[in-house]
């Protein structure tokens, strides 16, 4: 093939079965959980949860971590501003395929700024539901679980999120947690009463 | 974060479901079929009609197109070798996430050279199912569905995979259809059969 831009000689490729065969198969329809927050807000750690309560409840999930595909699927990037980017769109254009395979996908990445965000979500499409995990600065670098901030505050890693680099609040997130005042249970729980309450999953 | 390479200050996060928990839930292991053959094979018409049947079996599935996959998640990238071993590369990640979440997960593409199959296989470790499709050149181009081998043969398209450019034949694929010879059916019947004799699926 040419090194033209690829789309002059692709045919999308209807496939035979779609999202809402799978969904009769599988029971259920896919959603993409984007937390977003700072290093230390408990974005995994909530993640990790909503994923084990949904599991409980028999429903299909899969939480692509910031770290975990940055090991995989993004091995090949730095953390320059484009390969940040770059990074976004992968993830976010994963987690489209999984949304359309119709699994509860949980997305677990501190995506600082504003515009990253918004791309993520015009490139899912539907059911985004962004989840902001929100603890103070100070909480987050008491806790620093992985010794980012201890290494950033030494300048050890420039740009970092929160210290040397801004965090953009979500303006309007779907879910808004504030895990530097509420339990993880309350946390868990006012996630998944979100997903009842828009029909994700079952009142049940 | 700093430009230096992303290992540095990652902690790979161990997540509490893991693939037991999810196969409990879908009850189904994970696998990774991976179609190759010459364009006009029949490639993508077998795993389309493999992963309906697999659906009417009850089964959760998911098809990774090379051409989907290029309008998404690849749509950065152009032909060139450097480019589509990227795609491979990045095709390959995303089906390991596929078979980490217990999906029975279906790639259809071209993937001419062996090397590049190997590193998919290598990338995606376990249930890495071969797939050869596999009929004559003169047949593919007979077929000619989307006029590529015509474009190809009047130069409109260089390195095109079987005129100028080569199809390195899989050497033991897991699966060998011979599409030029037996009919659609006959395909997913055999490729339905080895999935049960495997005990990717039950033989009920």
């Amino acid at each position: 093939m040419s090194d033209a831009k690829p789309s002059e000689n692709i045919v999308w490729q209807k496939t035979t079965v779609g999202r809402s065969e799978r969904a009769r198969v599988s029971g259920q329809r896919g959603a993409v959980l984007w937390f977003t927050g700072l290093s230390g807000s408990g974005k995994s750690t909530v993640a990790n949860a909503v994923e084990t309560r949904l599991n409980e409840l028999g429903r299909m999930t899969y939480l692509l971590d910031g770290d975990n595909v940055r090991s995989g699927l993004c091995a090949d990037l730095t953390f320059s501003d484009a390969d940040r980017q770059e990074n976004i769109r992968r993830v976010a254009h994963v987690s489209k395929l999984f949304w359309d395979a119709n699994l509860l996908t949980l997305v677990s990445f501190i995506s600082p700024f504003r515009a990253e965000r918004r791309l993520a979500r015009e490139l899912v499409g539907g059911d985004f539901i962004e989840v902001f995990v929100d603890a103070p600065l100070e909480v987050c670098e008491s806790r620093d679980v992985k010794g980012l901030y201890k290494k950033a505050r030494a300048g050890q890693i420039p740009a970092f999120t929160g210290i040397s680099s801004p965090y953009e609040a979500p303006e309007h997130p779907e879910i808004h947690l504030r895990t530097g005042e509420e339990s993880l249970e309350q946390s868990v729980d006012r996630v998944l009463a979100w997903l009842r309450d828009k029909g994700y999953i079952s009142a049940g």
